[in-house]
């Protein structure tokens, strides 16, 4: 196949993005850390801060300049450290991006990379690695800021909860965040080659956080559309994202990514790598894939899905399976095990993969290549047999002061996901749990993000540090914007309704805030505390279109004469005059 | 007000409703007694049956007129049992529209309305009553082959749920349901004047059922839209439908409603009460409020939400609450007792309430007028209060065989929904539970119906009968078609995901065939076995729109080279060789 021209999928003009604040908030930094919060205005005076993923994106005073990429904030630290070192690091080729022959057409992120870092020989320079040593890095410090979201004080009804074991403290400090990494129960995604990244922690005793897949197919989508997405997704909510783009250029459709990105940006290095054996899972070799994670790793992609617990004799575990093997990643190892009768390299050569990842610091997401596809594969011996590997594997990972979480599924009916939990938690020691939805019936494609948003709220209570948000058009096609969208929103409910049940503290304080500015009709403020301030709104003023509505005290679902909470305001007036009456008796 | 012109309102050419199968559906009717079922037809030659609620709409045969209503299939039924007599009835008055000034300019149902029927003096005529005497009625065994689904035997997967003590057989007998509605474990709304209707059951050994809720307010929607709401829910999945309307036209609304209706409909006899005084709640009387409890079970309402339970003493609990009454009715109610310093009439008056249901078999739905509106106000004193209120008066309606099921909120946090569930089960003596939702939080209007999905399907697992939907302009506005459907999607979801978590016999079979049509990349039947086939068929064909798609081995998520699906098929041939192997060894 001719090298198509590429040059329309990445110039400038299709590389606009959603910019400007959400409606009623403001963009403030808070300490000398300058840690990145969204300030919602009320229309009663007081103010709202919530966690905020979105970058400089909506800051109204920002320069923004997708053709240069974001300002490399974090570099500065890793740099003090001394551990690092600038290397020539790996030539970008043309099968990087998927051509065989020769330069190929497409047109690369407009800013020469800079040389890549990387640990000095000896050097671990993993936050791990610090952290049992006792160091609290300036990316722990921001964090701390980061979770406690602006809280002066301690919300009272914030010990209500049924955390299940997870040990949140009343306040996150530096301290607790290094302890929570050096421990294994937390991780900081940020490789030393993404200094653009704002630093963010996944582990059970911080927020519940979202993952948000984007990337192109052979079908389908453009560079412009992926990065588009990527801002998109961070807009309302992603704390990571996903890179899974396949087909050609992957190599500079995650270099536009990375180097615009402000979260976390993971990848699963064997698709670019089977691409560059012309997608002939046999003809994957060791060396391929460890040239592709180098390759990664020097471009900044902060953590490695890696699909090690796949072995030879699982298998034949899922030959009776409703729907057999449905990770991409699980099934190329598989054909890949099966052509050769040999165990996966990605397995016997996993003290390697280490060496690698602690030179950048990417952190290994060791990968569930089996996990069911189908609620009647749930929890069965495939599934299991691999996370006990996963367990084994996180071990070794540790041993190298790895920072390391673990995937989970998948397709998986309420009355088993407890058991997957607490399966994982026993097995991996308690390093985080980063689940796909899971889905809790199979039988509604099309609603997908719902199916799993049910389940993804629950394995999130129970103990599940990061949910990776499926959309509507899971099982269907590739995501647009809009189901982009929608994934992010229903994976925000579903993580801070796990947040409220675990009983963060401080969750509440949100639910609270929008619930009474509904009771006292402040209806822009509904709006505005709202994950999705637009769409609630427009819902709104279907039918209530006028400014003056927005202060009624009533809507369209009851109308003017019936409204219940119009009356209730009417119960308190009562409810204290009663009061009077039985002191004054 | 001077009344309007409706006629635009109700004119045949505006009450056109969604007719014909679903797509590779066709209607099926099983056995003597006709029981409707939609049969779907697969590429591999097999049939997949499935529950169906959608009445003769979706059944290409039948011959259907708004304009007359609905064939009236029960009527036969009925009179044979020889305890109901026709009466004169309760003349319909202006007011019952909301017009005070002689006779109204509204338009009417078409057909004059039959004259309703009355159980003979001292009859009862409840399912309770018949079945506590012993008596398997036809609408019992309708009902045990409508849950069975078609279903020749027992699923293997089918015991492996986790059902908090429900106690679901692996099949249903006309016996088992005449037990369990002898026992007031489960009802069968049914008014013997709405024969037009399809007997159903909610109770917690049965497939978990969801409601829609349709209704015009003072503000917006028109008669014809109503209906066509209702037909458009039930061909979704609506199980029941509860006309919400309020404003003018109540009765006008309800009678096209029931006449075209093949479900049970529910509704509040307070909103239209309350009309009748002009919307000023102090203004209402128990007289006013009887008259209208006549005028709806005449015409055939099948259950009322009665507010019995909000108590005078109730109401101070709520004074610290974030969110007051949320309740319509509770609100309506608190005012009233307010004012007159008085216990609720629906309270003092109850036992007399029992004698107008049981003359016409109407179920109670007794509502939770202090149900949390703000997940801070979740099984707080007032609502908790309230349900053992509810507890007593279940007691008092089944002294009178009446059929009884218990509202259920709300507003609730994911870790209160079980407390919730097993405090209704305890107080209630295992009435039915109908919950709204539950929301699992507030922080998202625009998405309610995805908020309260999470905590429908877990309520459901824990042992809800029937889930009131919550569609995505809950907070906002009253739902058009379009809400509506994502709403009864949503709750079909719920509902399903807690029938499979349950363990209920049958429930997994669904999944399994979508996805065994999933894994052989019949497209066709993966849209067609779900929830919402042109939906999933939209959604694939955005990408690839070509009908050979629709039997390629791959879709636009990952392309042709790298589908995992492809790959595991490939698994089974390997494993199938290795077994060779092993067994030739």
């Amino acid at each position: 196949m001719a090298p198509k021209d590429h040059t329309a999928n990445i110039c400038p003009s299709t590389l606009d993005v959603t910019r400007g604040s959400l409606p009623g908030s403001k963009k403030t930094y808070v300490g000398d850390l300058k840690v990145p919060m969204r300030e919602i205005s009320l229309e009663n005076g007081e103010a709202f801060t919530v966690y905020d993923t979105s970058g400089i994106y909506t800051d109204e005073t920002a320069e923004i300049d997708i053709m240069r990429g974001l300002p490399k904030m974090r570099r500065q630290w890793i740099v003090e450290r001394g551990d690092v070192e600038e290397i020539e690091g790996r030539e970008v080729k043309a099968i990087d991006n998927g051509y065989k022959q020769g330069k190929a057409q497409h047109q690369p992120f407009p800013v020469t990379p800079q040389k890549p870092l990387r640990a000095k020989p000896g050097q671990n320079v993993s936050q791990m690695h610090y952290a049992k040593k006792g160091i609290i890095t300036p990316e722990m410090e921001y964090i701390a800021i980061r979770e406690n979201q602006a809280r002066a004080e301690i919300h009272a009804k914030a010990a209500a909860g049924e955390s299940f074991g997870a040990a949140i403290p009343p306040f996150i400090t530096p301290e607790f965040v290094r302890d929570e990494v050096a421990r294994g129960r937390a991780v900081i995604p940020n490789n030393i080659n993404h200094p653009e990244s704002e630093p963010m922690i996944i582990g059970r005793n911080f927020l519940v956080k979202i993952n948000a897949n984007i990337g192109n197919s052979a079908v389908t989508s453009s560079i412009g559309e992926e990065v588009d997405k990527m801002v998109w997704a961070i807009r309302w909510g992603a704390d990571t994202v996903m890179d899974l783009s396949t087909g050609t250029d992957i190599h500079d459709t995650r270099e536009w990514i990375i180097r615009n990105s402000p979260v976390p940006i993971g990848t699963v290095p064997l698709y670019q790598a089977l691409e560059k054996v012309g997608g002939i899972a046999e003809d994957l070799t060791w060396e391929i894939y460890r040239d592709t994670l180098i390759e990664q790793a020097e471009q900044g992609v902060d953590y490695f899905t890696i699909h090690a617990g796949v072995r030879l004799p699982y298998i034949r575990l899922t030959q009776d399976r409703v729907c057999g093997i449905v990770s991409r990643g699980g099934s190329i190892m598989a054909k890949w095990m099966m052509h050769h009768h040999r165990e996966s390299f990605l397995y016997t050569h996993f003290e390697e993969i280490c060496e690698i990842m602690k030179a950048y610091d990417v952190c290994f997401s060791l990968g569930d290549g089996l996990r069911p596809g189908a609620v009647a594969d749930a929890n069965d011996a495939a599934q299991f047999a691999e996370l006990e590997t996963l367990g084994e594997l996180t071990k070794i990972a540790w041993k190298h002061d790895i920072q390391t979480f673990i995937e989970g599924p998948g397709h998986v009916p309420m009355h088993l996901i407890k058991e997957n939990m607490d399966k994982q938690l026993e097995t991996c020691g308690e390093a985080p749990f980063y689940t796909l939805g899971p889905l809790t019936t199979d039988i509604a494609p099309g609603y997908d993000h719902i199916t799993s948003g049910i389940g993804a709220a629950m394995i999130g209570w129970f103990g599940t540090a990061m949910l990776c948000y499926v959309t509507p058009k899971e099982h269907l096609g590739l995501p647009n914007r809009d189901d982009v969208k929608v994934g992010v929103i229903t994976y925000k409910i579903a993580a801070h309704a796990a947040d409220l049940a675990k009983g963060h503290p401080g969750a509440q304080r949100r639910d609270d805030a929008l619930s009474k500015a509904r009771f006292e009709f402040r209806w822009n403020d509904q709006f505005n505390l709202g994950l999705d301030p637009d769409t609630a709104r427009a819902m709104h003023d279907e039918t209530l279109p006028a400014e003056g509505a927005k202060h009624a005290h009533f809507c369209s679902m009851c109308g003017p004469k019936f409204c219940s909470m119009k009356i209730s305001q009417e119960v308190r007036e009562y409810s204290a005059a009663e009061d009077k009456k039985d002191k004054a008796a």
